[in-house]
C-alpha cells in the first residue's frame, strides 16, 4: 500500500514556490505522508537542493503553467489547462493522491476542485469552511471555531444550510476531537422566529436533526466568544463577516503601528499588549491551524492562506494527512446519508403532499 | 410659530428616566428646541426638580406604561397602548411634535413609528441606519460612515437597496455636510458581477442613478477603512456585520481588562493604547454621534443607544433638531421621487414588456 499522498500546488500563494517547497520538506520530516509537489520542476528542484529532505517522501509532477493570485479564476482555468492547481486537483480525482493542498487564490482552488473532484453522494453544494480564533468561552483545548460557508454559495436554502452543519460538524469532530460539536446558526436574533422564512426553516431542520448538537441561533456579537464550534451561514454573509473581522484586525494593528511611530512611550504598551492582540492577528493568519477545508468533495481539499509561510504550508499538509487517515470524507458521507434518509424528513415532505 | 419640538421617550433605555431627563435639560440649554418628555410625570418631575432648566423649553406628557429593553416589542406594543414610546410616536404623527427620540429597544421604536408615522411617498421600505467610526481614509472632518439597513429588512430587492442609498445619501449629505457622499454596496467582491443576481442588479441601478455618487462594491475588510460615506446592504447582513464589529470591540476590551488585572506592567501599555482603542470602543458607543436614524418616515426618528448617558441623549435631541431644521425628510422625499420617476428606469422596465 502506498503511503498517504498529498498533492501540493507548488506554485500557489504569494511566496510560491519557495515557502511551499520548504513547507513540504518540513511536513514530510514530521509526518508519515508522501508529498507530490506539482509545478515547475526546475524551480522546485533548485529550492529542494538547498534543503535536507528525504527523496522518497517527496516527488515532483512538472507543469508549465500557474495561476496568479490576482487572475480571474474562471478565465485562468479555461486558458491554462496545465496550471499547477488544475493538475494537482486532477491527480486527486484520478486517485494518484489522497488530498489536495494549495495556497493559491480561493477561486482557483475551488473551481479546480469542482471541475475534477466528485461531490460526496447526497451533498447538494460544496462549501468553504474557515477556522477562526475565539475567546474560547467553552474552555476547549484550543480556541478555534469553524464558520461554513464563507463564499462558495451566495444564496442557499434551508436544507443546504443543514448540510453545511453536518459537514462542518463531522470535520470539527474529527480534527479537534470534539465528540458532539456545538452547532449554531448565524442570525439576527436568538429566537427561532428570527431572520425570515429560510432561517426559520433551517432552525427547525437543525433542531430536528438527531445527529447534530444544535444550540440555536447566535448573533454577530457572539461570533468571537466561542460558544459554538461550528457556525453555519450562507456564503454571502459568511464571506462578509470573515472579511469584516480581517478588516477589524488590520485596523487594530494599523492603529498600533501609528502609535509605535508616534511616541516611544507607546512601545512598552504595544509590546505588552502584543499577546492579547495576537488573537485578533490570527484572524488573518492561518499558519497555526493549517488552512480552510473545502467541504463536500469526495477528497479532502485544504486552502492555505495566500500569505502562508513554510510552517503554515507544513501545517496544512499535516492537516490534510490527518483528514485522510481519519477518513473525514467518509464520515461526512455517512452523516449526510443519514440526514437525507431520515424517516421524519420524508414524512414531513409527504404530509405536505397528502 | 411654535419652536422645533422633539418628542422624547422619557422611559426608554437602560438608565431611563434619569439620563433621558438630564439629557433633555442639557439639549434645551444648548439648542433652540422644545422637548416634550413622554412618560411618568411624577418620576420626571422628581428628576427635573434637581436640575437647573428653563420650564418653557420642556413640557411633560404623562403616560402610565413603558416598554422594557427585554420585552417582545410586538407583544408589548399590542398590550400597552399607553406606553411612552407609543404615545411619543403618536405625537409626531399628529404633528404635535416634529421628531421622535428614544433610547428604548430598537424593535419597540421601529414598530411604534411604523404603527403611526406615515412613510415618505415612494419609499418602499423604511430602514435602520447606523453611524459607525472608521479609519477616515477619505480625510473627512469627522471619521464616521453610515450603514443602512442594519435590521429593518431581512431580505430586500435591488430597488429597495437603491432607495436605502438615496435615503442614506440625503441624510449624510445634510448631517455631515458632504455635498456628494460616496455610496458603496457591501458585497463579496469588488467586481460588478459579484454576489448573485440581486446584487448585480443593485450595482447596475446604483451606477445609473444620476443623483448618487456610487463608488462600487466594497468588501467586509473595507468597512472600517472609511472609503465610503454610505454603505448599503440588506438588513440581515448589516445587522450581523454591525454586531460582529461590536463583538470584536468587546473582545479587545475584554483582553485589555484581563491584561490589566494580570500584570501591573500592562497598565502603562493600556493607558497608552487607550486613545487608539477608543475608536473600536465607539462602535458600541453612540454618545458621540447622537444615534441611529430610522429612514423613510415622514418625520425624523432617532434611536439612541440603550446604554446612552445624558450627553448621548442630548446629542440625539440636538441631531433630531438639526434634521428638522434642515428638512432632511423633505430632501429624502425629493430624491426618492426623482429616482422613482427617472425616465430611463421607466424605459428599462417597458423594454422588458414590449
Amino acid at each position: 500500500m502506498r503511503p498517504i499522498t498529498i498533492a501540493v500546488d507548488a506554485m500557489g500563494g504569494d511566496n510560491a514556490p519557495d515557502v511551499v517547497v520548504r513547507g513540504a520538506v518540513m511536513a514530510t520530516k514530521a509526518n508519515p505522508v508522501h508529498v507530490v509537489l506539482v509545478g515547475d520542476r526546475e524551480k522546485i528542484e533548485k529550492i529542494l537542493r538547498k534543503q535536507d529532505y528525504s527523496p522518497e517522501a517527496i516527488s515532483i509532477v512538472h507543469t508549465t503553467q500557474e495561476i496568479g493570485m490576482e487572475e480571474s479564476p474562471r478565465k485562468a482555468i479555461e486558458e491554462k489547462p496545465d496550471a499547477s492547481i488544475v493538475i494537482a486537483a486532477r491527480m486527486v480525482s484520478e486517485k494518484k493522491a489522497d488530498a489536495l493542498v494549495s495556497a493559491g487564490s480561493t477561486g482557483s482552488v475551488v473551481l479546480s476542485a469542482a471541475k475534477t473532484i466528485r461531490r460526496i453522494p447526497g451533498v447538494r453544494r460544496t462549501a468553504i469552511a474557515t477556522v477562526y480564533p475565539t475567546m474560547n468561552e467553552l474552555k476547549r483545548e484550543d480556541h478555534l471555531a469553524l464558520m461554513v460557508d464563507v463564499g462558495a454559495n451566495v444564496v442557499c436554502n434551508a436544507e443546504e444550510l443543514v448540510q453545511f452543519a453536518i459537514m462542518g460538524g463531522a470535520y470539527v469532530s474529527d480534527i479537534r476531537g470534539i465528540p458532539e460539536p456545538r452547532v449554531a446558526l448565524l442570525n439576527i436574533g436568538e429566537e427561532a422566529s428570527k431572520g425570515g422564512e429560510k432561517m426559520q426553516e433551517a432552525y427547525k431542520l437543525l433542531q430536528q436533526s438527531p445527529h447534530l448538537n444544535f444550540i440555536g441561533n447566535i448573533e454577530g456579537k457572539d461570533i468571537l466568544r466561542g460558544i459554538a464550534d461550528v457556525v453555519v451561514t450562507e456564503g454571502f454573509v459568511g464571506n462578509i463577516v470573515i472579511k469584516t473581522l480581517e478588516g477589524a484586525a488590520q485596523t487594530i494593528r494599523h492603529l498600533g503601528r501609528i502609535a509605535f511611530k508616534a511616541r516611544i512611550a507607546w512601545k512598552l504598551g504595544l509590546i505588552m499588549l502584543r499577546k492579547g492582540l495576537a488573537m485578533l492577528k490570527e484572524v488573518t493568519d492561518y499558519s497555526e491551524y493549517g488552512g480552510a477545508p473545502l467541504l463536500g468533495f469526495e477528497k479532502i481539499v485544504i486552502i492555505a492562506h495566500g500569505r502562508s509561510n513554510a510552517k503554515a504550508i507544513a501545517n496544512a499538509i499535516k492537516l490534510a494527512g490527518k483528514c485522510v487517515r481519519d477518513d473525514v470524507c467518509g464520515q461526512i458521507a455517512k452523516n449526510i446519508e443519514e440526514f437525507e434518509s431520515e424517516p421524519t424528513r420524508e414524512y414531513d415532505r409527504l404530509t405536505q403532499e397528502f
